[in-house]
């Protein structure tokens, strides 16, 4: 059963999530891949920056909507962590406080959490970067946070423009993040390995000096198009 | 005696700072930690980011009110700094020009200069990182300041969105910057340790996996405001 | 012969450079001094920043004007590129699209172009920086742009807020990027020079510690202004 | 049937609609008072902003995905209109691209279309106003747009931070834009209405001079939490 | 005695005002002679804007610092309110929660205040603008807020990049919002009002078609800079 | 003569115009039509907003490009003016700065000119409202300007991302500014008057209820590209 983006005070305990092998390749086809691979959705704003560069994996979405400044929720989502999972945290209104820092890290870490997508303010980026706890999120800010207001664990959020359900498969590298369905991650993933299948090969034509005018056949539509040469 | 935020044309010579040995100890401890430990204020606005990662530390403010891309302040304002201080500089009206390059900051670090905090551009930010002086600032641009209107150096002065007085001590790190009023800066130490001590503890029980609604008791307190699981 | 900025379909072949040593002369120079020795002009917006630190470089611009999410033209561009030139990409709408990947990048690496300038988004960006192609953006972003629409290459474009013509100068470091025309080359790289052994001599005094304030002889007109120390 | 968000090339012909009665309600009440009355949640972000003022209004979404800077979708929309819907444009990747003007107002309206809610640019917002045809947009922007590229016409989309299902209830008015679930509709518009009830009850109070600190009783509270009067 | 800026806590209740005369008097001068007559100091940031044109007012200032998306303080605020005083609040943390609406506006005319200044979100613009009740925002929203966290009232606050003490004198027209402090401002008003006198004379010598180049004299000193006619 | 964008301390006194007949025509059709007419180039950006709603012009440029802040090239730009022109202000680095108020205009007006096109602040906008002086700008703001640098009257200049000559159209509306070619604006006004005519017959048609599937025969392209109706 689904709860509605918006639902307050639910956690949602068990959730389904993608097949583990799938998580992992299309970790290793990276973010700009995936995205063309399922027809080029699912892109979170492109306000959303790593805290360092460098990492790049995929892992199943643990979500959180939480109250502005209120990191209350956090907590709460931590219990429900299940080894390879990453938190999606989306706040019901704007906000650039710092939701999140070294203790919580810490804590998710120890729980086999492999990091944070958060539509607001991250702090301890240094440590969190030596503990190699990579985080996405829209600001570094030390603005601090209160517990007082319940939000949602593990229903449908609207995170940085696009929705994430719980169990969606997070996709995040030096490009941004991505959230693939599901449901379709398998699909995807096969549809991922031929683009990079083709890519390969259209790789080494670019290497040789080949132009994409001729390796996709280009000329013709682009003189009928009314492209002049001067 | 202090003058009022918005003072035209003076160098005040002679300010207090506080103990080296409390700059020190705030500048151990960090943004966030510092933030967290005065009570929840004192943070610049998030917009503020340092030019490398990696640098930390704790100084005493020599601040500076200038005009719009106008630089001649700063040339004034160090001939008053002293070992240990720290640059704050704060437009009159916005400005992302680069007031501050190489050339000023061999000037600088010369007299024992820390860094700058600077609520508009740097440029020169390759040579800057490598002499090793890092900086604050809302922008990286090259583009020129002239040198013809008077501001004031060692006034209060407004700097992104944060009243800083001459003396306060600035932290800084990858977190962004706070300011610590001088006289509070003791007592403000003296919470910051407790609450690394506090940490400490803490980091330790996350580590091995307990849950910051057990450590926090929260759990009480969530059930009766509503918290549902399912 | 010129065609006006805004000319849609067209791809000049023919474009005049600048002499290849002028040019690595003011990669040397950096885009801070560059943009002082050409009297403040020609730099592009700041929010124009690298994909990675450390890249500085000058080279021959060919322009691109391409419709908002729509890379079609720079398959037609890099049929263009000579060794040493540079792409410089503005949308005739804003856009923050990925025009630009890996596979666009080793096309255009083959036939000897050492970076890309452009006023919308890139992505692949750490493919691109082990590669050691550098690239300024407005943004990284993998969203996938369409081929579907004519631009031009080698017309005049505004990027960034500046006129950029096939043909002139690109200088690009950390500081950002300025753009210095083709027949301007050779005088401001000389002026570039004086200022640079202009400041090797400065740099030495303000190292051993002495002031702007005397170097530059300020206090006179400081006072005259009515600067009071207090 | 409910396709996910992100489907592109469908057109769903058949979508339910909330009690017209429900409908006109909640327009009555206004946006703040709906943002309230279902849970303080639905509010589309408030850089969405009416072309003129004074327009209030309810009506039932007719989603649109859009891609970036393509409007053939628009022309697709009109025809699934029914009289009191509402248009509902999101773009696949952020646009301020003027996706709407008079012809295409001048098309809705004559099909009973209430007026547009796009996460995009409009124009000929003169014509609009004279036509009393109200849009709430990203910006006002001449820059016209293509017809190249499916997307798709009622599928849930994820307009301007909030998602949005076809047939959901969308409230807007000078404050900007909330959107009701269409299941949820006749409940919210129940609390709305007790909560207008209870405010004429506490303006009168407040009009005479009563406060707030004494209707709502905050004094034992506010002392508790220990508020100083000085 | 004066509390610091960023005192949490506090209701100073007995605050010191400018003669009613005078902030009257300042009022009819409006934001750009004011910030002019005092040297060019004073003016909050460009993005407060009003909610409705034409406002024009000046008003005594009683200050708010609230914890973000948090009005508790608003209701303390009123309590201290008399005859002629503007609200000012300013978040500590940012945010663009709509602090303020309708009801809050009420209670706050019935006991005679001007208006409001806030450095946030404000709601019901509809309604306000109806009661002749003007406010410069940062933000138009309805996004409600909690009443869980004490802020202070009459301390100094930063304001859109500005200090504001208890009492200062606020000035608000279409041009934006500008402070005065109180004890400067019976001085600042004398040079308003000769700033006055001598636009009324240059105005009529503008109107009758004389140049500012003659009027001021500027034609020596613009050809002794080198500006040369073509 | 044309001088190069970015040439310091010039003024052109000699300008072609383009026929004032044209010029008026362009005005009429608005700037939607025009941008169309003349094949979607010449758009400002959109952050280009009106002080007041309903003004509607077009006019011939007089170019004034100005350092940061300072806004003395007006005064001499004002010289330049003959009845039908429009000022066109862009600053050589960003600024929000109020370059311009009611005595520059009062001054403009008394020698024809019909508004001013300004890529920084403007201020007195009540007066310029009431005078009926319009006026697109980036932002509206009080902030005093010097009179000290040099800056160009009558050069080309790039404002809000487009290049301006001198003597070029300027049409401006509620939807914004487009700048048109002097040599090519008899052409675009042709093209524009036959787009007109073409839109008042689609108008009706429109307004009968007829749909742009059918008015522009869509519905077999959006077959072939596959969209399914469900």
């Amino acid at each position: 059963m689904s709860y509605p983006v918006g639902t307050q005070g639910v956690v949602v305990q068990n959730i389904e999530r993608a097949d583990p092998d799938v998580i992992e390749g299309l970790g290793a086809c990276g973010v700009a891949t995936v995205h063309e691979a399922q027809g080029r959705k699912g892109l979170l704003a492109s306000y959303m920056r790593p805290i360092y560069s460098g990492a790049r994996l995929a892992a199943s979405a643990v979500t959180i909507s939480a109250p502005p400044c209120d990191n209350w929720m956090l907590h709460v989502a931590i219990e429900q962590i299940s080894e390879g999972d990453i938190l999606v945290l989306a706040p019901t209104s704007p906000s650039e406080a710092g939701y999140f820092g070294d203790l919580l890290a810490t804590s998710a870490q120890s729980r086999g959490c492999r990091g944070l997508i958060i539509d607001a303010g991250v702090r301890d980026v240094r440590d969190l970067t030596e503990m190699g706890f990579p985080v996405w999120s829209k600001a570094v800010f030390a603005q601090g946070t209160i517990k007082e207001t319940l939000g949602s664990v593990n229903v449908p959020v609207v995170c940085a423009d696009e929705l994430v359900n719980p169990g969606d498969v997070i996709v995040a590298d030096d490009d941004g993040v991505c959230v693939v369905r599901r449901e379709e991650a398998a699909a995807v993933l096969k549809k991922a390995h031929a683009r990079e299948a083709n890519e390969t090969d259209k790789r080494a034509r670019f290497e040789a000096g080949e132009l994409g005018l001729d390796i996709y056949d280009m000329r013709g539509r682009l003189a009928e198009k009314g492209l002049k040469y001067v």
